[in-house]
């Protein structure tokens, strides 16, 4: 972030590490913050990683091991002797262990959960018995919650006493006697009031809340909604069981949507980071749709087969193929992303489906009537009058076409439960350029009968 | 979000008051949480929604009202009368009221800061002063700063005294005599440790900050990885002049990666909601690089009326354009897609360039290598051994150099100061069509001799 492109740049904990400068390297761990330690680290492979961590004093490395991601969290461990490997594991939060050992192996896995205390392990399963991706998964089970009958200063004692074993004591949700959640109070209500007040006055009734069986996205996107700094978890009895936190929320909605843009672009989504992938796991990231596309598009080799005739009567239609059929999936492109993303954030909802195809129907008409006025001017500068109103008149009707498709297939995915994000702009684009030909040729025989 | 296909839908507050069934619409409000009657406000028309609102009792209104986009806010209050409407600017915080006048009209910005208090009149003012974007504009200057020396008990009660009128007081900056940030202290600290102890012993010094000028996005990403709830914001000389709080982060983010979203799919970002766009509008939007678009894939008519000769000998070439752009056009794509989320999130500095574009270029490598495989058995069933192998060999070529444009261009526009994310999908794709005609014909010239 704030390194950027100088002449004389500083060497990197990278570079210094590679050459094995490891005084040198000491200084840069010195005078950097934890997260641009994390930052670097998350750049190298296993082994250099290894050896910068093992130069941090113990409590940064601790700090630094917090910022960095499940994959990079799992690589220092492995190179750890068992005990800094324990200490390590040890005092991770129950909620980031959880979700490290999800992406770790197995052997590892055991190795940790072996390690840890009675207390701590317990907890760490109980976060691993909820599904991926859930709220569960990323709660913190250690909350400090209060009983509706509590004065402020016996409300404080109480944050006093169990505080310094949870993540967070900001909010504090009212339980009752069954641990059923009543309501929320914040620690500043509490900070800022009398001590003889009492806490049912202060409490917020009726707060927002997440079954933990419910996926982490959509209680990430509440929280950024309701503007709450944490989200009270409870089973399906509406039992108190943990908080999401709103810095893991914003986690949650980084990857989701970095999760969303992988799969627009028709690439299969991953956890790592771009600069420590190899080139082999970032191909196979791309592979799968990129060869479902090609033997998709064996389509377009199809419908062009079928309208040899037309072709070869006409052989300058096949001068705008390529222009054409880019415009449509440029158009399908567009309306796609804006419908995956308007549902993503919430502002569209799976019953809007048919308004969404007028809209877009719409849209693309008006898209392709402007189209079609450069498509006149570009049909008669290259060719003549006649293929030029062969052109324009398919631009109006692919764009508003791929428009319509574009906008109906996220939404047809999310009511058949499928993640509309999985309807990515190739995808569109690949379906535009199959029935686009279709599109040009029959307007072709149509305006010139060929 | 809980809103799903049903059988019988409860009637939408869009539907009741479009209906002018008040009286139902009176009991939706009062059975639905802020959020959600946000939610719905966003969907209507600027009539529709001032009538709900004002059906609205006065708290309910004002929660609401701060869980709406500044766009929906200046909707709102331009139908107020001006009782209401000065009350409600008055109880906005300063941050976000000057978020909504930066999107507002020249009129009603004036009619807002002629009705303001002085005192909220100066904030919202100094705010305004910070550039579009910037983490000034979304801070909030309201903010408790503590003394060093002070104990524990004097810090809690300076947070008692200010804190009524702070926006959060969970993050506390510690400043010297000049207003120089010096460190930070989480309320946290203070409510957990004796009252006699130090307020200098519980100091976080050197703590992450931002200037007021930097991007508001960059310091909201900085947040995300240093996992703080509050960023102090400083002046040029380091004088804290507020804080930005993690829920105006989340705001920022999600904002950016909508706008990054838009543009990677070309279209210009807009800060509206999808459903209350009209069509008109939401076709301006896309319309500008459609358009550019569509005068850059001319290039494609120019290439393949060049090679005119070629495609009349061989005219089975013809059936393969748009399956051998379109692979091109993905795996462009997918590179470009990835490259502008890794800038964006921090995992590649501009000073990656020459390592992103050996690793991409080898990614293509791998991929082209792989589609040749399809293309061959694809060539072959279509038309024969030899264009076949034509067929295969573009398929490497192309993938290679698509993958290696697609992640140049981001980095490049990084470092002319662009921002990446304006490198589309599109835009490459279209870059690819052109050139990758040329490799298609020039490749069909050496192999066949045409």
């Amino acid at each position: 972030m704030a390194t950027d492109v100088h002449a004389e740049l500083p060497q990197s904990l990278k570079d210094l590490i590679e050459n094995q400068e490891l005084h040198a390297a000491l200084e840069w761990l010195e005078t950097n913050p934890p997260h641009l330690i994390a930052d670097e680290l998350a750049r190298m492979d296993a082994v250099d990683a290894g050896v910068a961590f093992r130069l941090l004093d113990k409590d940064r490395a601790l700090t630094v091991f917090e910022e960095l991601e499940p994959v990079d969290q799992q690589q220092i461990l492995e190179g750890l002797r068992d005990h800094s490997f324990l200490e390590l594991v040890e005092s991770m939060a129950p909620d980031d262990r959880a979700r490290m050992l999800r992406e770790a192996p197995a052997k590892v896995a055991k190795r940790v959960l072996a390690g840890l205390s009675t207390h701590e392990r317990r907890m760490t399963s109980a976060l691993l018995g909820y599904p991926e991706g859930s709220a569960g998964r990323y709660m913190t089970p250690e909350v400090v919650a209060l009983a509706q009958d509590l004065t402020v200063q016996q409300a404080l004692e109480t944050v006093r006493s169990k505080g310094p074993h949870a993540e967070t004591v900001y909010t504090l949700p009212v339980v009752d006697r069954g641990r059923r959640l009543t309501g929320i109070v914040e620690l500043r209500e509490l900070v800022l009031s009398a001590p003889d007040a009492m806490v049912s006055d202060l409490v917020v009734t009726e707060p927002a809340f997440a079954y933990a069986g419910d996926p982490a996205e959509q209680a990430s996107r509440l929280m950024r909604e309701t503007n709450d700094l944490n989200l009270p978890v409870v089973d399906s009895e509406r039992r108190l069981v943990g908080l999401l936190t709103i810095d893991d929320a914003v986690e949650v909605i980084e990857a989701a949507d970095t999760e969303d843009m992988a799969r627009q672009s028709g690439a299969s989504p991953w956890s790592g980071h771009y600069m420590a992938t190899g080139v082999w796991r970032l191909a196979r990231y791309r592979a799968l749709w990129l060869s479902l596309l090609l033997v998709a598009a064996t389509l377009t080799v199809s419908v062009t087969q079928l309208f040899e005739g037309t072709l070869e009567e006409v052989a300058a239609l096949a001068m705008f193929i390529p222009m054409l059929i880019g415009a449509g999936g440029n158009a399908g492109a567009q309306a796609a992303t804006a419908c995956v993303r308007a549902l993503a954030v919430g502002e569209v909802r799976g019953s809007d489906l048919f308004k969404v195809i007028w809209r877009e129907a719409r849209v693309g008409l008006v898209l392709g009537s402007l189209l079609a006025v450069l498509g006149l001017v570009v049909g008669t500068l290259f060719v003549n009058a006649k293929v030029a109103v062969v052109v324009a008149i398919t631009l109006v009707l692919i764009c508003a076409w791929a428009a319509t498709i574009g906008g109906t297939m996220p939404l047809l995915a999310k009511r058949l439960r499928i993640d509309p994000a999985v309807v990515s702009a190739p995808m569109v684009t690949t379906l535009v350029d199959a029935t686009g030909l279709v599109i040009y040729f029959l307007t072709a025989k149509a305006v010139m009968g060929v």
